[in-house]
Formats: structure tokens, C-alpha cells, sequence
């Protein structure tokens, strides 16, 4: 099967290949009206862009954003907004090994299974460039969610995690690991930079949070907005795991500790006394932040020779040389977010779908 | 919103209130000329149905299924099958407390918020009664994959876990644990029946694993097959996290110990010499077990009164007395064996539309 | 394939065979807080129904509602409403010849052809007993578009059409063809009562309307609303043909006998000086009646025996005894009618999420 | 809303307006290994491309169809095909007439009411420049369905229909009206040309058939054959009606007359005695040609001034200057035999998931 569209009403469709000309997204069911222009979604485009630092893949792409239609005198028209990056630094080398033998852990072997062939310039479709066209559909998600306000950070690389008590949003767009907490980029330089050498690589925790969302958007059984959010991050590549607020830590609680005790809020609303469910109750946004964290793996691109078998079935081993990320986790973080914002802005249109 | 659909093409739409008249399923895009049969699913909803140890809900249905559509001389016709199950025990009691205070983790408040008003008799929509609908489909998804093998059971509860050197899997019905480590039954028969009485309540992990899944089912983008299983695996109550293959054990991974070494297998295919990846790579199956574990919290339901708020906005506290389930994780086990068969069904006849 | 869902949010699914125990609908996305009860629905029920007059099929059933879900205290919950319709006049009778010879112009051939057998009890899923749940559902529809008046009338049967000059709309509900024109009504008592004395059968010209729809609701490209109602339409049993405005007159049209000129209105709107384009511009209503009209073909049971082979291929004839409408078209009438409310709250809904 | 995705599993979504920079289509679902170039497609563009006679429009667009992703040396890969073609002779002119008035029968008025404002820069997206991308995505559908011969084309232009007795496929091809009957040539050049020097427009008849179906493909209920076929012609700009098989001439045959008798076929198969419903009973195909009609009104661009309202409410007139097609349904000829390719391929595609 193939299936490149997400969402039910805000729904977009990227398309485009590793090494191909170019690849993009078309974005349909947005509302009409709202002001949109390359330079509302460049800083997105820009902060999930290869290249930066050392600590990601030294593929350099502009990254650069080109709208095609659906905007009209500055403002979105209601009709579907196609969006397209030109693909600029495809460096040409010598594909015949990866051609010939699968890499373990990538989509080589499944592809060919799937397919009978692929595309295996730079990983084809399955290739991390297509979360650029994400971001790029996320920036407009954004503008239809003036509301929300998004916070998606890396919680963990490797070990070694970062210390909640020293929580500071403003941090994350000033260190190359979206890291909140200052104490531990310098750690995270080290432990990245020793795995970049070693042509090694690591796992990594991205926590997101989304503050804003009124209580009442999301549904009661099959699109809840916790499974939503699920399916979501888990079509990011390299993902293998999601939660919801406490998540597998709920296991352990007990009824009582994991209880988000209800008072009346000064204002007339409510407060919460704690918020276990990540803002989310039957499906359904309670007001509270709702949140989630997902697990990445180690990317398998790793210099250490791993055992594997040819296009014909023959035994050979393949180590995987050229540019890669050693923690492929970290420039996960722009596209969590962007993720968040498309689910919530399908969300509250379906919501007022519904309920006007 | 309002969502009760779910799948591409094999599709099932449920339908019920705990409190109502009936539930019911309707399954479209079955295959035809399957043998299909009452006596087919009746097993799947025995497993699940409550009341049968005194560690679950003491609410006692009878869960018998009718098919009503779609079956003609004991074979599946292709048209759609509709199935329904009567409620025979809603017990009529006083809701006047639940109709006026919302109960802090369950639906009561996100549903008013969303709707207006809500049907507070068990909970309505938001009763996990809703997935015997789900158990009943899955049956009939069963016989669309008779290559695919499903074992799904708890790995945890509480804090005790068992353990996988003692794994049995013919030990899993026969205790009403769904536990496959007989020694670690009496512990959680200690653990559960405390919670029960203590009117408390405890969360789980349920695991499940497909054998016999080829390689080649999935996609690569939007309807990965993991993205599938975690937005099926999110729609259950009381989920509060999914993960697939080492999940979240994966950040502390590096690229060398995450590997899935491939190998010649003596049949011609291949032999791996891991499952890291859960049988799933870049979104399509690997041939190998898929396998995922789903994080279940502990139910709201407990004795102990919770600050809380009434429909008016003031303070008040709740405490739940009536028939609930100390560990809910425990009964979801054949709902996620039931949600695996689904999205495996729906994949296999995706994968057979576009690559024959 | 299957596929027995229709709508984008405003959804419904139908099930059941014409000789099954009951046959019914599930209803989703449906706005909360809407009175509806049992007595809303079945009018629509009885003006469907077969067996009133000797013009209809003599088969006779109650056509009973029964709400199994999504209505709590007398309002929609905003969760599914199942509505079920118990089958209670299937006749036992000999089937043997239909489960042997196909019959031209049935779906016998083609179900047989597609599924590899069939449920031959009264034609299974292509009885137009299916067209009950559409009615059922479509009364939902229309509580949810109160802004709309429909209007649907058989406007000619076989050579025979009404005189628009003595268009009178109390009069449709007075006669057993749904016919405007008092002074026709002789003229089609005659034609067709001679065409079920003949065992023959008659085409049939249905036409509706829509008043009130405001502008806006639609689509540019493919949900235009005209090709909405052209699909629901085409849904129907024994539709061969459906048209928008003049629909196959626009052909002999210019552009200039073909324009809709517009005025300003003294309520400071828009006053039109024709409706050439039945309400509907670029595929979006203008505010004016949206009209529609759609063709039947006569019922393929006839009492002249008609060449066919068996499902063994060998050359018969066969002739179809039994109940059946001599012109099934008539019964059309309120089932164009709960298209049309289906498809005009689909839209109303749609545009809500995208214009607010 | 906005809608601007078709299909069910072999999907497209066109994107792009009029005056934009291109257009372009997004083709999902479609199957690996099929051999594809733009060299496939660009016949088929070039066919419906403008500029080519003086009966269609004076916009000359080269056309030219790029291939962004989804094929790799020559084969499709079974990931989304994205297609674009530049948009070349936007030519520069004076839109502050169009901008202030609404022409009636265009999408001026409604796309206003419903999005607050529009691109009224030749249309925008209710420009028939959309075609195009819909033209590109049938050229790989017909790829898809190498057993099926598709051939569309003019049956009537105003009140001037073609004999035929004198149906001559080849001579399609050969004459600036997609005529079959080459004595009606001479007849509509004469027509079309008066319209066109007299600033007016004529509507037009288009007939398309399908030969090569095998029985089965199709649907019981939502998605019957005729359903799709309708709902995919009536999404074609100016088109007013669709009928399949004899359609609205079934109003006045009688059950005998509409018969489409079956006698065993020297190969084994099944031979027809007629084909009144137009290769589809109950929603399948039965083997015959699909046959349909749609009915295309003149475009509603005429030199004559029309009475209408400018955007603030008040009286005006407009006449339409600039290049338009006289006879739009002309150019439609190859959008209806895309859009039937489109459905066909779906079809197949579904079936094969659902039958194997």
C-alpha cells in the first residue's frame, strides 16, 4: 500500500524522494483567509534543516520553501496550498553497494519485499527529508492554532537525561540539541560527538507539549485525540514508541496517585491538581497542556560492519559510510511539533465540524 | 467530532452505550466465501466478557453476539456484517451523584465540554463496554490473516512483572490473568485482590505479538504499519502509551546493539538475528514477529474520594462505588489481540490492492 | 469491494439483507443536543414504505424504527445512533429458480461474478429494501439542516409527465405517485395499474428540490455539491441518469439563454433572474433552490420470459413472478429526498469546519 | 470546504490555480513496477491542450508535464507520483472588472460567499486549467488498466447531434471536435465558428465508453460503478448531467423494452442481447462496455452583457471579453475519458483487495 495523506479535515499529502528534483506537500481544508507567506514558514523549515552543526548529518539544503498555489494577495484562499523544496545537494556518489545489499534496520529489504524494487538514492522515500515537507504543512497548522502555543524539546540522548528542575523553554532554540536544560548540552556535545567519531549513533526522548487547547476538542472512540497524536509520531521515521502524559509510568500508579483531583478555577473555569492523562480524558482535551514524548531510535546508518545478505539472498556485511545523523532524534523535534500542530488544527476544525 | 470508523478498507464502525438497549459492530470490506459463524466469535467475546473471576468487574452480561447481515449459508457474502450484542445488565441504580460531579479521569467532563450534556449511565459512550464491539470484529479480522498467529497477555502489573524465562503460552488461558508465567499468578492474585478490596486500583502492560505476518505489509509513509498498530492500540481505554519492538528501550540503544543482523535462512529467505525493530522496518513488515506493548493506567474508579467539581462549577469530592475493574489492563488483553487482527486484515488487503 | 458508507463528517453506514432478520443504519458525526425521537423518523418511514397501494410491490412490512444508541433523554448525544429496521414480511418461498438462472438486469450475474455466490433471497444487499435505512438516516439529516425544505415529486412516468402550470406541492403527499399535478394523476392510475396487470414495468422521472440552502456550502473541485448529489444519487437502486438545473436541456443552450442574471434583492442580498444552474456555481449553492433531477429505469421483473443462462452457463429463460413494483420509481421518491437532506448536511457541516 | 483529493485507494489530488505559477497533481496508490515517463502522459495533455484550433480557447500553454517523484529508472516505485506543469501565458491584463463584478454563472459570486474573498485572476482555481493535472493523473491511470480501451467523444454540439450510423473511431482524432462522425465535422466548424464570431457559446454532448471491463468491478451500495462515474463527471467544469447506459431515455422504456438478455457465449462466457444499462447492474460491471453521457453547458463568458451585481451589492452589467472556448465541452472530451480512467483503476484496485 502506499498512503500519503494525513488528517480527516486539515489534511495534507507530501510526496518527493531522497535524491529526486524536489519534494513537497500539498496542504487541503485549511481556512480561508488567514495570512500566509514563505517567511511565515522558513523558521520552521530552517530549524529541522541538515547541516548546522556537527551534531547532525552534513548534508547542507537550503531547505527552501516555494508556495504554489492556494494563497492569494497574501492570504490563504481556502483552496489547497502546494508547497515544494527544491532538492539541492543529492551528492552524487556511488550507490552500487547499497543497491546491492540491504542495510539491517532500514527499508531496503522491506521496500524490495514490498515493492520488488526501489528507489535507493539516499533511502528513496523513506529517507528523513520527507519529514522537511511536514514542517513545512506544520507552519500553516500553526496559523490555523493562534490559540496553542508548542514546546517540543529533547528529554534524553542516550543515558543521559536532562534535569527537569532546571526546565528553560527559552533555552531550546539556543543550543544545537533543542535542549531546555543548559546543564546538559555540554554532556550531550560529548556523548554525540564521541558517537559521530566512532560512526556510532543514539537513541533519544523528545517530550512535546501543546499549551492552549480548550477542553472539548478530540472525539470519543476511534479518533480520540490520544491515538491521533500516536498515529501521528509514529509515522516520523526512526520512531518507536509514543505516550500521553504519564504513559508506561502509568503502569505503576496506583488509581489514587494517578488521579487529576478537579477544582473550581478562580476564574470560573477549572483547575487541576496534577496532570497524569496529558490533557487528555476519554479521547477529549480536558484544558490542560496536553502531552506526549516519543522514542527515537539510533538511526542503523553505523560504520561497524553488521551481517546482511545481498539483493539475492547472498551472505555479505555492510557498514554504512557517508553523512548521517548520529542521533537522529534531535531534528526529530521540529517535526514532533509539526506533527502536534496538525493534529490539533484537523482537531478543532472537526470539533467545530460538530459542535459549531 | 464524532469518529466510529476505523481502517482503510477493511473497515468496522461500532455503535452503543453501556446503559443502552444493545451494541454493535458493523463490518465492511470482508472478503467473501469466508466460513463465518456465531459460534466463530462467541470464544473471542468470552474471553473478554466480564465477571467471571472476582478480579474483574462483578457486571455480569451474557455478551452473546448475533449476526444480523452479511452471512449467507454459513459464508461471508462481501457485503457488510453487522453484529449485535444485547444489554442484559445494566443494573439499575442511582447515577443522580455521577449525573451532577464529574469523576476526575474519566470522560464526564471532556464530554460535556465537547457536547453539552452527556448520557451519565456507566458512562456511555466512554464504557469500556464499547470493546466487545471491537472483540467481536476482530474475530471475523481473524479469519482474513489464518497465516498470522496472535498472542497478546500481561507483562506487568504494578510493579510486579513476570518473567519471560518462564513464558508459557498455553498457560495464558488458563488463568484469569492472561499471565504466561504461572509462578508469578499467585503474586498478582495477592496484588490485584488488595487493590480490589482496598478499593483501589492498579495499572498493566499488555504485550502482544503476530507470528506469520510476511514481509511486505505496510507503508512507507502515513499508514506505517506501526502508526497504525499505536493509533489502534491509543483507541482502547485507558491507554496511555504504545510501543513497538524495543520501544522505548531503544534511546538508550546505540546503532550496534539496536541492529537486526540479516542472514541467509537455510528455506531460501532470510534469517534474523534479532527483533529490535519489532518486525517492522520503515513502516512495512520484516517477516519477522511484530510485536508491541501497550501501557494501561490504573482505572479513576477508586474508593478513596477525589476533589472534584459539579456540573454547576463547585467544589465537591466523588468516590466510586459500583462494579469496576481493579486492574482495567487485564480485560483489555483480548481487545488489543483483537485491534492487532484488525489493523493486520485491513493491511493485507491494502498490500493485495496495490501489489497484486 | 464493499463499501457501504456514505458522507465526509456526516456519515452513515447501512447494512442488511432484503430476507435477513433486519436490515439498518449507523449514523456518525451527527451534532449533540438535537431532539430526536423514534416519531421523528418513522413518517418518513411510512411514506417509504411498500404495500400502500396496489401501484407498489405488495410486499408488506412495518418499517419500524427502533433508536438502539446515541440519543440519551430524547437529544442526540453526539456519539453514533443506530437505528435498526426489523425485516418481518420475508416471505417464505422457492427460490430455486432465481438461485439458479440469473435474472437480466439484476445483480444476480454480477454478484455471482464479484463475490463468487450470493445471498438470491430476494435480491440480499441489492434489494431496495436498503433504501429504508437511507430514509431512516436521511430523517436525522434533516433535523440537522432545519434551514432547508425539500421537495421531491415524481415529475413523469414512461411517456407520461405532469404539467408544471398545475404544480401544486400539497398535492404530492395526497396520491399514491408523489405527483404534483392533481389532473395527471388518473392518467398514471391507468398506466400504471395496466403495466402490473401486463407484469410489465415503467421508467420513471423523479425531481427535487432544496429551498434555503444558503451560499457557500460546497466545494470547488470534487466535493462540488452537484457532484455530491450526483453520486447519492446514483446510489439509489434503478438510477440511470441524474441532472443539476437544466442538466441535458443546457446542451441546446447558449450562453446567453443559459444565464442566471443577477439583481440586487431589496433585503440587500442577491435576487436571480433564472436558475438555469439549479443553485449551484462552481460547484458551490448560490443561495437560490438547488434542483436536481433523476432518472429510473423500469424494474427488470417482468412477466415475459427474457433469455438468460444459468450459473452453469446453460441457456434458459426466465420470467419473474412475485411482488414487485411495476414502477419502481414512484418509491424513489422519498429515498431521492433523504439523499438529498443526507448530502445538504454533510456540506452544511463541512463548510462550518473550514468558514466557521 | 475544500476538497481536492479523488479516489479510494488509487487516489489524486490536484492543486493550483489559473494565474498561479503551475499546477499540479499528486498521484497515491499507485502500483510498483509500471513502466512510466512523461513521454506517457504528454500525448494526452496535448490533446486537451488549448490553443490549437480556433474553436477552443486562444490561451496557449505549452503544457509541458514534469515528473517529480515516484519513478525510478522508467518504473513506478509505488510511492506518490507528483506531477507538475508551469503555467506559461498567464497573460498580464486588466482584471479590475472581473474583481468588482460577478459574471453570472461563474464561481465569482459563490467562491465569495463562501471564502470571504478569491483569486479572481482568471478564475482561480474554478479556472478549467485544472483539467490538466486530472488529464496527467488518467495517463498513469490507464497504465493501470492496460485491458480497458477507453474512447470519449463529441455526440452533439447545440441542437446539431452526429449519425450514428457513420461512428468512425479513428476519425476522433482527426478533427479539432473530438468527432466520430466525419459528415458532422463541416456542420459544427460552421456552428462552433458563428458562436464564436458572435461572442457567444453553445453546449455539447460527451460520450464515453469503457471496453475491456471484466465482470465484477464496482460496488452493492456507496460505491456502485455508476455512483463513482457520476460523481467523477460532475466534478469536470460546465458539466450539468451524467447518465450511464440508455439513462434518461429508461424513463420511457418498459421492462421488455430495457431488457438486456443473456445467452451463453462461444468461449464459455456470457453474450448480451442489448446493453440498455450500460455495462452495470447492481453497481458491478457486467462485462459490457461502460457506457455514459455527460451533458456540458456553454460557458457562461459571452460578448452579450449581463445583468449582475459588483461586490458591494450594486446593479451592473458584464460582458466577457478575453479568450474563452465557445464550445467548452469540446475540450472535455479528454477529462471525461481521464476521469473514467481514474474510476477504473480504483476499481480494479479495490476489487483486487476485497475478491484477490
Amino acid at each position: 500500500m502506499s498512503w500519503n495523506t494525513f488528517g480527516r479535515f486539515f489534511r495534507f499529502t507530501t510526496w518527493g524522494e531522497s535524491h529526486g528534483p524536489a519534494l513537497g506537500v500539498v496542504v487541503d481544508g485549511c481556512p480561508p483567509g488567514i495570512a500566509l507567506g514563505e517567511e511565515d514558514i522558513q523558521p520552521f523549515m530552517d530549524a529541522r534543516r541538515p547541516g548546522q552543526s556537527k551534531y547532525t548529518t552534513q548534508r547542507r539544503e537550503a531547505d527552501e520553501v516555494r508556495i504554489l498555489s492556494g494563497v492569494f494577495e497574501g492570504r490563504t484562499t481556502g483552496t489547497p496550498i502546494s508547497l515544494m523544496i527544491e532538492n539541492t545537494d543529492q551528492r552524487s556518489k556511488d550507490y552500487s553497494e547499497v543497491a546491492k545489499a540491504y542495510r539491517p534496520g532500514h527499508a531496503d529489504y522491506t521496500y524490495d519485499a514490498k515493492y520488488g524494487f526501489r528507489d535507493y538514492r539516499g533511502g528513496g522515500r523513506s529517507s528523513a527529508r520527507e519529514t522537511a515537507a511536514r514542517v513545512a504543512a506544520g507552519a500553516i497548522a500553526r496559523k490555523v492554532i493562534p490559540e496553542v502555543t508548542l514546546t517540543a524539546f529533547v528529554e534524553q540522548i542516550g543515558e543521559v537525561a536532562i534535569d527537569h528542575a532546571r526546565f528553560d523553554r527559552e533555552a531550546i532554540a539556543r543550543n544545537p540539541f533543542f535542549c531546555p536544560d543548559p546543564e546538559t548540552v555540554p554532556r550531550w556535545e560529548e556523548l554525540v560527538d564521541g558517537a559521530r567519531k566512532d560512526g556510532s549513533s543514539l537513541g533519544a526522548l523528545v517530550a512535546a507539549r501543546a499549551e492552549g487547547v480548550p477542553a472539548g476538542w478530540g472525539a470519543p472512540v476511534y479518533a480520540k485525540l490520544d491515538s491521533e497524536l500516536a498515529a501521528a509520531m509514529m509515522t516520523i521515521n526512526a520512531t518507536k514508541g509514543v505516550e500521553i502524559g504519564d504513559g508506561f509510568a502509568a503502569v505503576t500508579n496506583t488509581g489514587e496517585s494517578n488521579a487529576d483531583p478537579m477544582r473550581p478555577a478562580e476564574d470560573g473555569g477549572v483547575s487541576f491538581g496534577a496532570n497524569h492523562a496529558g490533557g487528555i480524558a476519554g479521547g477529549i482535551s480536558t484544558g490542560q497542556p496536553v502531552t506526549c514524548r516519543v522514542a527515537f531510535k539510533p538511526t542503523s546508518s553505523i560504520l561497524t560492519p553488521v551481517d546482511t545478505i545481498t539483493s539475492e539472498g547472498e551472505a555479505t556485511q555492510i557498514r554504512t559510510k557517508g553523512r548521517h545523523d548520529p542521533c537522529v532524534g534531535i531534528r526529530g523535534v521540529p517535526v514532533v511539533e509539526a506533527m502536534m500542530a496538525l493534529v490539533l488544527a484537523d482537531q478543532k476544525l472537526l470539533h467545530r465540524a460538530q459542535c459549531g
